[in-house]
């Protein structure tokens, strides 16, 4: 993987660069839609490739270990091959799931036992079998095994946590330099800082994943409950500290608001369940503001979803047909919705970077959060 | 509307021919998918049209009618410019939901008196109401008001039941040349054979109905759970009173196999949730065979859906994947299932209509029956 920085903006942190993998190539910033079982959720994969214009998508690594299986994702030629989508993927490391959705696990320093949420059955992911996996999956970008804080957390808690994660990132580095990729394609290794919201331990993390020199560096552990503005704090701090000639990615963030602030503090990736999950319960984003759909205000707009919008669905349906689909409980509304808001997500972004490159991101972000913000 | 027929199969009572509506034109024989709410179950408009061909679909007046409600629909100006569909649009005379749906009915000479399954509110819907209800969603197609009995049926409710609906008919044609479209375009009304599984009580209906003179027939009370072989009977019986100059249409109706045997009676349009609502349960039907894509037996399969599909979703999924979608019981497998289903029941019937014209309907028949009903 190679990262190039085309540009820097002279009024804020954000930057333009282009990713380049195997798979081709990413310009950044990015948003990443999210692929949970390795299929963005309600979306056709040919509306991911031509309508939203998705450039990189991830793949939960708990999800796709426990379904289809590792055997299945194999035999098929690596998650690519399994889906259909022939452009960039990133795996999560799976922690994260562990740790919200299984419903025994046990944390040691050697990894974490845990129970499947499916059936019940027992597993255990460490750092070395996370990279297998990983290498199994094929992702273009996978993620280091680490634990995510939730917040609040304690301050003991926090800096024994981030001395696992330490731990853990250097042997998931010593693993995957000792093992190579199945399928024929390079793939490169995210660490990932945390520290929870503690300015000395993220200063630390951050010092300690730079000293690695890896091709990209992840903030992990924001947007788990704090305030935004402790997210934003952290990720300033962080992102001073991170080397300025890889990218950053911010998972799991966030509203179409926290994404720009991120850019302005330097960020180049992200992603989100927002979009989708959001979406499927009626909640759209667009440049003007959120729109709850199933609002009774909604029932007689005969005017496109989104008049301003880049996405098929925006033209093709009025707001009044959206929540009609939604009060008669359509599976064709969360479609819609799911188009609509991965569509303005990767406009958003697209926008961004345009900004960046003509200097004007900083004056254009500033117009931009308040109208983001605003409910209609 | 204009039915002009093209030619008929020499050896079988097959026909080919096209019926014209102010919303373009429907080759036949022709499946109309089924949009209960107003749009097709889990499908994208757009692949409604580019992908799965449709050219006309069928909206449910009772679903419709209590949601989103007449009142949007006329402020909408009708159904094609709430939904976005430009093509013709049939609906049902909502009576069959009233019986299947609704919790509490009561069937008088005068009309149905009936709770909304969605609320428990009060409704009634006589053979007036449901032609004002037929005019304010603008269907091109509207269907009389009948009982649709169920199977089986005592000969006595049976051939009182088709008293009424005789009557009512009366009442529906006599109503519908006292009113006017409301949108400026051409509207129609199918009348409705029914008369159970009852030779002399068809017979009868068939005449009744035959000496309407209306520019299209329906036969309702079919595949409600007879025999195929009655049903075939009672359809075989109907065509050959119905008029031959004006289209047939069997309705909710059916198999791929069904539809086959059926246009070699001699009808010409059908429609059935079964493409969608079996699709949503991981049923695909193929020229090949029926297959259940949640057996075991596909986890590994990574050749695609239906090689030989029409359909964007046949080349771009393998079984393996879509299997693993109902597995995860991800929403976008019903949406694959639903658009290969309904590109191949509209393969089915163009297909049979080439047969036709090419003069070769029977034979062609004959190889497809066994292949169609096969489980692969």
């Amino acid at each position: 993987m190679e990262f190039q920085l085309i540009t820097k903006d002279t009024k804020s942190r954000a930057r333009a660069g282009i990713i380049k993998t195997d798979h081709g190539e990413i310009e950044t910033p990015i948003f990443m839609p999210v692929g949970t079982a390795g299929a963005v959720k309600a979306v056709h994969m040919k509306d991911v490739y031509d309508d939203i214009n998705a450039q990189i998508i991830l793949g939960n690594t708990y999800h796709l270990y426990l379904r289809p299986g590792l055997d299945i994702i194999e035999k098929a030629g690596g998650l690519h091959k399994f889906n259909g989508w022939n452009k960039p993927i990133l795996t999560d490391s799976g922690g994260y799931q562990v740790y919200s959705l299984s419903g025994t696990r046990k944390l040691t320093e050697d990894g974490v036992l845990f129970r499947s949420h499916i059936d019940g059955s027992k597993h255990q992911f460490t750092p070395e079998r996370v990279m297998d996996i990983q290498r199994v999956i094929g992702a273009d970008i996978m993620m280091a095994f680490d634990e995510c804080t939730p917040y609040p957390c304690d301050y003991d808690y926090a800096k024994k946590s981030l001395g696992i994660t330490h731990k853990w990132l250097d042997r998931c580095i010593e693993h995957f330099n000792n093992t190579d990729p199945i399928y024929g394609y390079q793939q490169t290794l995210y660490p990932i800082v945390q520290g929870s919201v503690y300015n000395d331990l993220r200063k630390e993390s951050a010092e300690y994943i730079a000293s690695k020199g890896a091709e990209g560096n992840a903030i992990g552990g924001l947007s788990v409950g704090e305030p935004a503005e402790m997210m934003y704090e952290m990720t300033d701090l962080v992102c001073s500290i991170l080397p300025e000639d890889k990218p950053r990615y911010l998972m799991g963030v966030g509203t179409p608001v926290n994404i720009l602030e991120s850019i302005a503090l330097g960020v180049d990736q992200f992603d989100c369940v927002m979009p989708t999950r959001n979406g499927r319960n009626g909640m759209l984003f667009t440049k003007n503001g959120i729109i709850n759909i199933k609002n009774e205000k909604w029932k007689d707009d005969f005017s496109p979803i989104d008049p301003e919008g880049t996405s098929y669905v925006d033209q093709q349906y009025t707001k009044a047909f959206l929540r009609h689909m939604f009060v008669a409980r359509e599976m064709l509304g969360g479609m819609i919705a799911s188009v609509h808001n991965l569509s303005f997500y990767l406009w958003l972004v697209k926008e961004a970077r345009k900004q960046i490159l003509a200097g004007t991101f900083a004056e254009w972000k500033d117009m931009m959060v308040p109208r983001l913000a605003q409910r209609l």
